[in-house]
């Protein structure tokens, strides 16, 4: 479900027409909208109910602030993999004890910091890691909560880059480690050793990973005879794009929480792109319509690779249409963007209406790892964010300027 | 030839050792050497200098304004891709006359803005922008120069992602269509017709390709018997990552120059990576070494896929060294950023002397597409641009910090 319907031939974000916003803003622009985002949250918490989690929005999928904070206002946590999250989370007023950190690559800086914040607990993901959390407690007199993520070398059918609970990925810790640090665990006194983590990669659309990779956990639980406060599994719950048949909340629900309920432990769920995905389109114009000799028709819009790097770097598919549908005769179109590579596509082999320049289109469902991947590449300004809430369009983002892109700049002048 | 070379098993830049520059600034952070990167725009001028070309420096490989200041007043002019880029061009001082513009996708905003500047000319990527520039140019009773781009039709044997040549290509204007546009100038009246550009792609190490489309777009002047100010030969020339075997200046000129002298055009060349790619380097440092139970070795850096694309993106492969050698003995490694995400790694398989915790790592041949691809995933501030000269090393660039990752931001406290 989401708020971005077709009503006569024009798409509206909640009940405000598409257009209007894209005639007052310029292009392009990221547009959310707060009612779905804010319904996924609801429906992962009613499904999950039973077992009363703690739902962790995961940063990394979009960090904008005030999307997290109307999340945490809401009974949110925070999932955060970097010093820039924590210092975004608790700008948000998020409740330390609902921030947990995962990252295979927490500098001491970042370790020292999220503990004197006193958040949830680290997912630790090496046992030199491990080591480094200690030695920082030790020094700082602290007793941070830890879980282990352990690595339940699981395939989760999506794509290599986002796989991660397979044993020759970077991600967490093998189960007879796991086994070893349980059972030294004075060897990490400064550390207070609670929970296990388990994630196994992103947007997977079907249960039985879950199921595989949970039972797997909770079996390592049983067999070592150790208990935890905490079983944080993770995201990675898919959406649809395309063709997929994503499960919905329920259906994650329905099979998870068999393998949990009176475990002893809390569950943590951290979803990212399952709330916001589908909660946030990109909204281009059409620069120019291009034809070649060929018969080939190609769409340059005004949005490229560095605003939305998904197609190019993981051969993702999204939606792309017309913000408000005229023409009934369609082409196949490639939707590529203005930025000087081959690689700079949007979308190939569309089947669309017929496409005129100064059109916009809307590419969907780029809620998730939108933004947030966003770069300044060909020297563009990345773009604004806006969110649409009980009728008004809002600027959560301004877009960027040219004199932002070289604030941090300093021109040597005396150089040759 | 570059001036990263080891002395005694320490790496210098120039004669500054690295591990001096990393102990003093924070990592991970890119450092360009100038003598280096003045040295491949020389070498270039020379090799070319019986037709005595205008030498573009495309912005889109790096487009730090020091750089491009000191390339600039050395003779070179620069190719563009943006608007943005204009304004970091008129920034760094380059003459008008020595800005060439190339982008399917140039806005009307844009256009009006390098047609009042006055740049030197534009790469028309289609009938359409002709059209539209055309249209710019009357309504401002201004006539700017324009080239056509166009697409020889002609394999690069390069990534996908960077061939742009062939006819599938969104960029340029296939032979028919250009000698239909020579046939009808009075069409375009408001635009001077001048030039011809063609631009096969990026990282091509060998001349054949180049030989090929130049002779193409010859025997298209002739066949047409249209004549022109310029023949913009784009860019392209590849450089050594690893085992390729990159030609020489000298040996691109010695096979194109035989072409283009004496027909009456000015030769303009669009050299990016070629000029500052071997010129800068990414320093990290390693947080941690993991070993997996299956004797799989990572090397976890502090810079990610976030700081450096290329591998993840294009499956770039760069030389990863450590910038002291201090062991003998060999492992067999990952070099793997912080990121949450498998698609973040460096290099794999990667065969380093023994690597320690803290101590710093060189990924080479950074200088292009390096740094102007960097993006503030997993809410990572962007690095530092540091650049060494005459044994001085300079910030050029200042490492972002946590507050600039949300300066454009407005946190809306009402929500929710």
């Amino acid at each position: 479900m989401n708020d971005f319907t077709y009503k006569d031939n024009a798409l509206y974000c909640e009940n405000v027409p598409v257009k209007a916003i894209a005639d007052k803003f310029p292009t392009p622009f990221y547009l959310y909208s707060y009612a779905t985002f804010m319904d996924h949250f609801r429906k992962i918490k009613k499904a999950f109910e039973a077992v009363d989690p703690l739902i962790c929005f995961s940063m990394k999928s979009n960090s904008n602030l005030s999307i997290a904070r109307a999340l945490v206002r809401e009974g949110a946590g925070l999932d955060i993999v970097s010093g820039g999250e924590l210092f975004k989370a608790l700008k948000v007023g998020c409740p330390a004890d609902r921030i947990v950190y995962a990252s295979v690559g927490k500098t001491e800086a970042e370790i020292e910091s999220a503990i004197r914040s006193n958040i949830l607990f680290f997912n630790v993901e090496s046992v030199p890691e491990l080591i480094m959390i200690d030695t920082v407690s030790r020094r700082l007199k602290e007793k941070p909560r830890v879980a282990l993520r352990v690595n339940p070398d699981v395939s989760a059918d999506t794509h290599e880059y986002i796989t991660t609970g397979k044993k020759e990925n970077k991600f967490g810790i093998d189960f007879t480690t796991a086994e070893d640090i349980f059972d030294n665990e004075n060897k990490y006194s400064n550390v207070s050793l609670e929970g296990i983590h388990v994630h196994i990669g992103s947007q997977i659309t079907d249960t039985e990973p879950f199921v595989k990779a949970i039972s797997k956990v909770i079996e390592f639980l049983e067999k070592s005879a150790v208990s935890v406060k905490w079983l944080n599994i993770g995201g990675g719950f898919g959406i649809t794009y395309g063709q997929e048949k994503a499960k919905t909340a329920e259906e994650f629900a329905s099979r998870i929480i068999p393998l949990v309920k009176g475990k002893g432990f809390r569950l943590i769920l951290e979803p990212g792109r399952f709330i916001i995905g589908n909660a946030g389109i990109l909204v281009a114009k059409v620069l120019y319509i291009k034809t070649t000799s060929g018969g080939k028709r190609f769409a340059i819009v005004n949005a490229g690779m560095n605003d939305l790097i998904r197609p190019s770097l993981y051969d993702a598919y999204h939606e792309i249409t017309p913000v408000v549908k005229l023409r009934s005769e369609t082409h196949m179109y490639d939707i590529v963007g203005p930025i000087c590579e081959s690689g700079d596509f949007l979308g190939k082999n569309r089947e669309l209406p017929e496409l005129v320049e100064d059109e916009y289109l809307a590419v969907m469902s780029t809620g998730a790892y939108g933004f947030a991947m966003a770069s300044n590449y060909n020297s563009r300004p990345r773009p604004a964010e806006l969110l649409v809430k009980n009728g008004r369009v809002r600027v959560i983002r301004r877009a960027e300027t040219y004199k932002d892109l070289i604030s941090c700049e300093k021109m040597l002048k005396e150089l040759k």
